[in-house]
């Protein structure tokens, strides 16, 4: 069973070794999966999608054992289950304040080398203060194997057409419902 | 440059090794490809797809060079330029037939294994009459990598995405333009 808790467009500062800086738009899903077989297991899904690049896909699957890694290693205070609200709520503060010139919270997109390469990247919550840039969370993801980019695409596929399907029984409605009111309002 | 010379849905006859013969429906999809650097040359693509799953890909590529062996190993007597044409009227011909309960002319897909494995399978258009069944043309297609699977799923979306935006367009468009017909009746 897999619960979707967060699924938004954000802006994103793109900032690589050898590349200038730049802004982009990615899409940040997470997901919080379920398994009770064999042994009961939740697992934490993070996922970066391009709505304008389809081959672009970063993924993280943290379980409740990396957590604990992650937790000692970036210095956090929560535990596993308050550990999506938490990073909700800097992804939403990155979201307040990304059309502003100097954004306080910023997302940040890092790969170790230039993204075409396939090579991980860092995702970073960061605030910048007058002081320092303070990076709240730092996770490293995984570029899609062609394997991943094929189930993914198969499922947005399968999305796009169900919704193409529903706008022309809205459109073949629509259509017949205002040409009954025309004919009627004619007579 | 590609030009698209055939795009149809068939029926088809999937019939494997160890598995009841069963009818199912493929898209065929035929396309002449120039090249022309670093020299000039034409290819002939033939790609089978299923627009129920995504994961459906078989394809082959046909040289001038790779037709002068197939002409020889299938006997056949017509030159490259006019291969794609009578392999289209076959393909025609086996539509005209498809709803019969004993069609002459029949398209055959026989996987060297079950069809999960992703191995080669042959394309065959069989003609039936009261003596035998005659195989006018034998392809041997090979099932889509992932990473051809990734770019086909790819464009697949691309097109759908283009189309529902279309379909947009003309909601809004009909909704607009009856309701101002309508008020404009009403008045």
């Amino acid at each position: 069973m897999t619960e979707t808790l967060f699924n938004k467009r954000l802006q994103v500062h793109v900032k690589c070794k050898d590349c200038e800086e730049r802004r982009g738009n990615i899409r940040v899903s997470i997901e919080l999966q379920l398994t009770t077989n064999p042994v009961h297991k939740r697992d934490l899904l993070v996922r970066l999608t391009d709505d304008t690049d389809p081959y672009f896909l970063y993924n993280l699957a943290i379980s409740e054992e990396d957590f604990q890694s992650l937790k000692v290693q970036q210095g956090l205070l929560v535990d596993f289950a308050s550990f999506p609200q938490k990073f909700i709520d800097l992804l939403n503060q990155c979201i307040s304040e990304q059309d502003k010139e100097n954004p306080r919270f910023l997302l940040q997109l890092s790969p170790s080398s230039p993204i075409l390469d396939h090579s991980p990247a860092h995702l970073n919550v960061v605030e910048t203060n007058a002081f320092k840039h303070l990076t709240h969370l730092s996770l490293k993801l995984l570029h899609g194997t062609d394997v991943e980019i094929k189930k993914y695409l198969a499922v947005c596929l399968s999305c796009v057409k169900e919704e193409k399907q529903q706008l022309e029984q809205r459109l073949k409605k629509t259509e017949d419902d205002l040409s009954r009111q025309l004919s009627y309002t004619q007579q």
